[in-house]
This record gives structure tokens, sequence and C-alpha cells, in this order.
């Protein structure tokens, strides 16, 4: 051959393939998923992979060039194309252009990949595949509400047990009055409102102390002056952050001495979820009560209170108690566009992380109230609320417990009738076909490789069984014969003590001959006695 | 409200949305491919939309520019990533790159996206989906045939009666071959070859005359002299262009007092296969013999024979009649990296064309084998072979001939638990509750519309049945009841005359108010009159 230079087979960096196993587990969730949200009236829809950067949102502030976030390329009239960086951003667009002839509310739900122009690393991908659900056109709390069943229905319905999971629930409107209360209104302070929110985001990894530090002077990534980086703090006063602590504990001052065990004490352990320790002791209605103390004349406060008072009776009446569906004032949720109720759905049993430590699993999904976006499109007001599964996060969470849901997921192999003399293909090919008539996924091999190489092959595909015919089977003196091979039997018996009492019979089982017309029948006890589905 | 400029909110040119009928009708005969070809022992595999432009074969030829039918875009290192063009150069990417692990031969399917950077129109996208599957590292003629009775099998599952679809094969090297034959072998003659397998591959559309024009002076568009565009033929004497036609028709000079009714003769209209009008009339190991004596001394026409008789063999022996898998000559295959059989897929029934007049359906898919694209990546030659479906043109042929697996694909809309009172949500969600717990699709309204527009919005749903509580219902002297109203029976009902006999009676049954407990039961009942499957 001559020398050609050869491209290089290799993927873009944060660029993932998915083998039949992924898929399998994959494919297996998110039917789940769908069943469920199809019990809640939700429909599917599915947008393009390419939207306008203008529709998505997505230029620089102030200029004309693309968010470097974001994936984008000119069309040839010059405009700016971009891959979607989320699944909300092209629904708020495809409402908006199909309005009129959508029914009100839409709820829909759609599963799709996303792209992000970010550095990728490990479980971090440049194109990642989100499952989002939405309700537009309806600004009633019962929408949020719902959303939150549904996540507790999704998680539940896919194996993860009650009190391995709790969707958090909170409200824009309540965290920015608390701003408000502790005198972080206005355009002025919306840089020290981001640390705040920041500070309270990180509460469940850093625990009161580290937050208390964020909200104050601030705080060095090692735990102690002078160790890692030195994140620099809100610049709070100690009432201020005082407050704010109250705020996350769900306690306010008159109550203090009821709160022992609180968040915000000195027992409080980095790495400790805020709510499993202490606000799952109480009821959503009584958190909210505690909320309000925090400042009762804050109109804000109020109005977000109010509205999770609704939702907190919503999932009373439908069955959810506080550890499955809990008002959690720690949820901040960080996407500018959401407008009042915050949600979170988190997995509480622990995980190794990289240094071998057990951590909470942490979020697998979280959404909110977004009103504000489909009216860039429209002259009037069109409210808006969802909720986004990231796929893969959940399947690895679902692969940790061990969940059936997916431990199941991946079919066994074809049958192999081995190709064992290459002018006989034609018999092969009636073979194969007897069992695919018999809905027995099946194959011919048909590789160069001889007998071993071929059963390797079946090895390989997780095949259960292979069929053999070789001359001798068929010029078997009473009429065709065919060997059928249980593989899974073999494997065991190639372990097996030579001594053990029934391993001849083990090894008569293994390797059978019997007439083509058995094949079927023989093969289908084979599959079933592994407990394989058939298609 | 301040007046702020608004975004428009519109797709780019040649993307389009998928509503959920269009998913619900994709997603049914999806499934049913993947059975298939799971029931072939094919397995997923799944590669991303973005992969190296180099890895896609897709830089302008000599220049460091991407071809501008694919969508390119730079990374942060300068190179160039682009949007895949097809399912197949990313499978080479994948097979190369994982070879040493994945099981050889490597059987796999794929449905994805792809994306093309071309002038869309009328049912022509810039993203499309295929389904393709492919057997690499197999260099039999057997994988090739597998893969046409797997696409017949398909066609056949969908609900595509037998006698309405062929799948057409044919050999790249029995094509040059023939080209050689006739004296336009050789690298000078490349371009005329490309015109003359351009002039084949419209026999049908063309039909003999027009064929005859493109291989000789050429053709004006129209049908005759000034009429429409010109087309330059590819200049073969009229010797030569017979010979193609010979070749065409699956004749050959010898056998021409045998071919009454052929292809090539007068009779032969325009719009009418060739297939059907001869071919048809005899068996694939007599169509094999006869392209034979075209060239009986050309080595690579013999080779390419040879090939499609060990094809011939293999689908007579699966069972397949030359009606369902033709040898077809004609077939051609534009892309330019197939090397051996190659295939169309093509649906015979007629459809009406933008004039209203019928025409055959056409190609739903094809592929054939290319047995150099996984070699642009590896030292060692890789053979493959496979085939691709045009997923919305498959799916514009199902919903053509109304098959039931897309016509039954939707489900109706929830069942509409009504809004009555906004006070008592809590109770309407416990009715939801209900239903939902019954594995029964069910919503509360939560617009803010009143009755008459709640009933409106089921309906636009598609719901079967809503459920209605009011302070009469619930304060029932019995107990609470529910109206429960059946939405298609009240829609007869509406459009009914009302003298006729059973009018009261259909009137009570549209609408009848029945104690809560008795609810699910109802709901039940209405469902399963309309056939409606329960999720």
């Amino acid at each position: 051959m001559s020398e050609i230079s050869k491209v290089e087979a290799a993927r873009p960096r944060g660029f993932a393939d998915r083998d039949a196993a992924d898929i399998a587990a994959a494919e297996a969730m998110m039917t789940k998923i769908r069943e469920v949200y199809a019990l809640y009236g939700f429909e599917p829809v599915e947008t393009p992979f390419v939207e306008y950067t203008q529709a998505l949102g997505k230029f620089l502030p102030d200029q004309d060039r693309p968010n470097e976030g974001v994936f984008s390329f000119q069309d040839d009239d010059e405009q700016w194309l971009s891959l979607r960086y989320d699944l909300t951003a092209p629904l708020a667009r495809y409402v908006a252009e199909h309005y009129e002839r959508l029914p009100k509310p839409y709820r829909s739900y759609r599963a799709g990949w996303v792209f992000r122009n970010e550095k990728p690393g490990p479980g971090r991908f440049r194109q990642f595949m989100q499952f989002d659900a939405d309700t537009v056109g309806a600004s009633s709390p019962a929408a949020d509400a719902e959303i939150c069943m549904m996540a507790a229905d999704c998680l539940e319905a896919l194996g993860i047990p009650r009190g391995s999971y709790v969707v958090k629930v909170n409200n824009r409107k309540v965290l920015d009055g608390v701003m408000e209360a502790i005198g972080l209104g206005g355009e002025e302070n919306a840089g020290r409102r981001l640390t705040v929110l920041r500070a309270i985001d990180k509460t469940d990894k850093l625990g009161m102390k580290g937050v208390s530090e964020l909200l104050k002077d601030g705080r060095w990534d090692g735990g102690e002056p002078g160790k890692g980086d030195f994140t620099r703090g809100a610049g709070l006063s100690e009432q201020q952050a005082e407050r704010i602590r109250w705020y996350v504990g769900g306690a306010n001052p008159e109550t203090r001495h009821l709160q022992e065990g609180y968040g915000f004490d000195a027992s409080f352990q980095p790495g400790t979820d805020v709510s499993s320790k202490a606000l799952f002791q109480i009821s959503n209605m009584d958190r909210i009560e505690r909320l309000c103390a925090i400042a009762p004349h804050n109109q804000l406060l109020r109005e977000g209170l109010d509205e999770l008072r609704i939702i907190a009776r919503l999932i009373d009446a439908g069955g959810y108690d506080e550890q499955r569906i809990g008002i959690d004032p720690s949820v901040v949720r960080g996407l500018e566009y959401y407008t009042g109720p915050v949600f979170e759905a988190e997995l509480t049993f622990p995980i190794d992380d990289e240094h071998g430590r057990p951590v909470r699993f942490g979020s697998v999904g979280g959404g909110g109230r977004y009103d504000g976006l489909v009216a860039r499109f429209r002259p009037d007001p069109v409210p808006a609320t969802g909720f986004s599964i990231g796929v893969s996060r959940l399947l690895s969470a679902l692969k940790a417990i061990n969940a059936p849901i997916v431990a199941q997921a991946q079919k066994p192999g074809p049958v192999v009738v081995l190709a064992m003399d290459k002018d006989r293909m034609a018999d092969y090919q009636k073979l194969v076909k007897t069992l695919r008539d018999a809905n027995i996924a099946a194959e011919i091999y048909l590789g160069e490789g001889k007998m071993n190489a071929q059963l390797k092959y079946a090895d390989k595909r997780g095949s259960l069984c292979a069929v053999i015919q070789g001359s001798n089977e068929r010029e078997a003196a009473g009429g065709p014969q065919v060997v059928i091979r249980d593989l899974a039997l073999g494997a065991e018996l190639a372990k097996a003590n030579k001594d053990r009492a029934d391993y001849l019979e083990m090894r008569a089982k293994a390797q059978v001959a019997v007439p083509e017309a058995e094949m079927v029948e023989r093969v289908q006890a084979i599959l079933a006695r592994a407990g394989a589905p058939l298609l």
C-alpha cells in the first residue's frame, strides 16, 4: 500500500460517544420519566439544535458578538446562529412563535442535547442532555407545586427510595425580601446581593462557619488563613450576617431558644445538609411562619411566602410530606431569569468524592418560575415555570444505587449462528431466519475467524448461546441437527472443578445436539433460564 | 410597561420544530425499526453532534477551509469543528478510535440528526434525521445481503405491504466494469463516467428516451428542444449508448428477441419503473446472467456479479423473492465512497406530485459497501457496509398510506379536572392524584379561564373527559360527588338532532354526576370506550 498520511481518529474535547449499555440505561430512565410526565398531562415538543443567537439572548452585553460560552457561526445572510445552550430559551421562542395555536396553559416536556462552549473536565461535557418540563401561561403557584410533585414522583418511579431524595423549594421573592430587609436593596447593591446569594448557595458545602466568612470579610478555600485561594466576602456586618444565618437556618431571633442543633450553631459541620440537620424536623407551614418572622413587614418577603403557602397546601393535599418536598430557604438557583418559586431536586444518599470521603450525592435537577422569558418576544407578559433534569447526573445516581431500571436495561447479545463452512451460508441463513421468525435476536457470524474466534465473538457480544452446524450435524443419520451451546453454562464449566459430581451433567447441558426442528425451543429455554427478556 | 424593542420569535431557515403528533409518529416508527435491527443482532451506538472537520473529511479540496455544505466553527485551539453531515463518517471515526475493544464484525445502528448548510426548500431541511445500520469488519457479501433483508423486514414491520416496496441491489464494480467495457475506463474519463452514472440514475424519472439523450448529446429539461434548461450529455456514440440501454434494461444483444416490452424500447414512458416494467418478470439469478452477457470478459464486471450471485443466493435462502429484493442495474447511489454492492429501498405505490399527477413514492433509504472509509484513519483496510433511512421521508410515506403504526401513535389528551373554585385547589389536587394513582393521565386546569374556556382547553388537548366539582357536587346530600363529562359524546351531542329518539339517553351519558369514589371507574369506562390505550 502507498504511504498515505492517516487522519487521527479523535473527538473534540468534551464530546462523548455513547455505547449500547449507556444508551440502554439512559433510554430506560427517560422512558420512565416520559411516563410520569405524560401522567401529569405534559406533552412532548422538540425544537431544533440551531437558533438565532439573538433568540437565545446570547450576545455579549453591548456587543454584536455572541457570548463565548455558546457555539456560534454566521449564516450566509450574516446573521449569527448558535447551538442551543439550554432547552428553556428555545421553548420560550417556540411558545412565542406558535402562541395563538397552542393550548394555554401549555404543558410540555422535551429531552435534548445542549451545548456549552466551556472548558470541559471530568464529568463536564460540552454536549450534554437535559430533560425539561414546563408549564407556560399559568401564573398560579399551583403550576409550581405540580412541577415539584412531578419531580418527586419521577425520582420514586426511577427507584430512588423515599427518604433518599428531597425536592427543595424556595422563592426568589423571599430571597430578595430578605436582602431588602438587611439593607441590601436597590441597584447599587446588586454586586453584594450576588455575593450573599452565592454564599447562601454554598451552605450545604461549607456549613455555617464558611457561609459566615463569605458573608463578612471573605474566606480561604482551604478553610484557614493562607490555605488555598481567598474569596472576597460581601462585607456584611455581624448583625446583618446573623440575620442571614437565621434565615438560612429557618429561624428567627425570638425563637432562638427552640433551635437546639440548628444549622447556624457551632456544631454544624461542613458537608452536612442544613435541611436534614434541622428543618426536616418541622412542617413546611411552620418553616414558612418562621421565615416570616425574619422580616415580618417586608412586602416582597410576604408575597413570596404567600406563594410558598399555596404550594405547601397543595403538596400536602397531594400527600407529599416535607421530607419529600420541603421548603428550604438555602435554595438559590443561579440563573438570573427566575422570578418566583425555585426548586432543586437533591439526592441525599452519600457517595464517595474524589478523595474517597462520603459526600451527599446532591442536585440532579432544578428549576423555577421565569415569568419574563417568553415576554422577550411578546408585548404581553406570559408567566412560565419549569424543571430541568441533568440526564447524565441522574443516570450516574441510579447507577450508584444500582437501580433495577438501569441495571436491567441492557439486553443480552444475539444468538450467534456460527459460520462453520463458507459454502453453507445459505443453510445458516435459513437457521437464523427461523430464529428471527420466533422473535429471537440472532445473526450469522460474518467475520473471517475460525470456530474459536467465533465463540469469542459471541462472548464479547454478551450472547447467551451459539448454534453450530458442521458437516457431522448436517449429515446426521436421523436428519440434520444443530448443536446448541449454552455460553453462560460453558463459561461456568470452564472454571469448574472437573471432579464435581455434576460436572458431566453440566457438560452435557452446556452443549447439546438436537434435530433442527427443536432448535427454537432449546434456544428459548436457554434464554428463559437466564431471565433474558425476549425482544 | 416600558417600550422595550422585542426580539422576533423566529427560527433560522430550514430548521423545524416538532409537535407532539409528529414526535409520537416518529417515535412509534423508530421503535419498530429498532426492534427489527435488534432482531438482526445490531446494537445501538451514538456519536456526538460535533466532530473535527478533518475527521469528517469535509475540507474543501486543497484548502484549509471547510466545505460550505457543512456548518463549521473554530475551536479555541483554532482547530475546525463541524456539525455532522451524515452518520457514516462519525461511525468510521468511532470504529477507528475504539477499534481494539469492539467486537468484530461490529454491527450497530443509530438514529440521529444531521446538518447540511445548504439551501432549504419545501421538504428540504438543514437539520434532518437519519436512521443508519452498519456492519463494520465483514468483507463478505453476506453482510450486504443481510442488510437488504433487514431493510425489507423493516418496511413490512412498519406496515408497508409486500408488493408496495422493493429493495434494489446493484454493485459499483458492475457499473465500473460496464464503463470500462464501453471504453470509459481510466482517470481521463472520470467526468464522462459521472455524467453516464447520473443519466443511469435518472432512468425511473426520465425513461429510456431521456436517458439516451443524456448519454449522447444532451437533453432539454422540458423534454423537447428549447424547452427548459439544457443538460449536457456524456457524448457517447449510439453504439455505446445502446450498450448502456441494454445494461439498464438488464438485457444483452443476443437475447434481444426475448425482451418484448423491455425498458429500452419506444414503449417505455418516463415515470415508469424499469424494474416493475420488465425486470420483475425474471429471477435475480437470471438478471445476473443477462448482465454478465453485456461484457462477459470484463474482470470488474465479473467480480461484481459474483458478489451479487452470493447475495442473490442468500436472500433466496432467506425467503425473499425478486419482487422484495431485486437486482437492479439502474441503481447508482451518488456518494463517492461506495466500493461494492449498493442498495436503494423504494416504495412503489403512487402519490400525487406537486402538479397533482400520480408518481411513484420512490426512495426512502439506501446504502452500500464503503470499504475505504474507516481506512482513512487506520493503516489496515476495514471493510464496511451500511444502510441509511431518511426518517422524515419514510414517515411521510407511512402517513400517505395511513399505516396504523403512525396513525395510532398519538395518545388522547389528559383528563382535565376543572378548577371551578380557586379556593378549592387542594380538593382538585386530591382528585387529580386519585386519577394519576390509577395510571390515568390527568391534570388540574391551571389557567385563568372560566368553565367554558376550561372545557375548550380540554378539547384542544384532545382530552376524552373532564371532571367537574362545584359547590353543588361537593355538598351533595349523600356525600361529595363529581360530574364526569364525556367530551367525545358531548361533541356528538352538540351536532345531533334534538328530536333523535336516543337524544336524552345520550345527554344523560355525556354528563353524569357520580360519587367521588366512582370517579376512577367511570373515567376508565370512557377511555376504554374510545379505545384509548392506558399509559
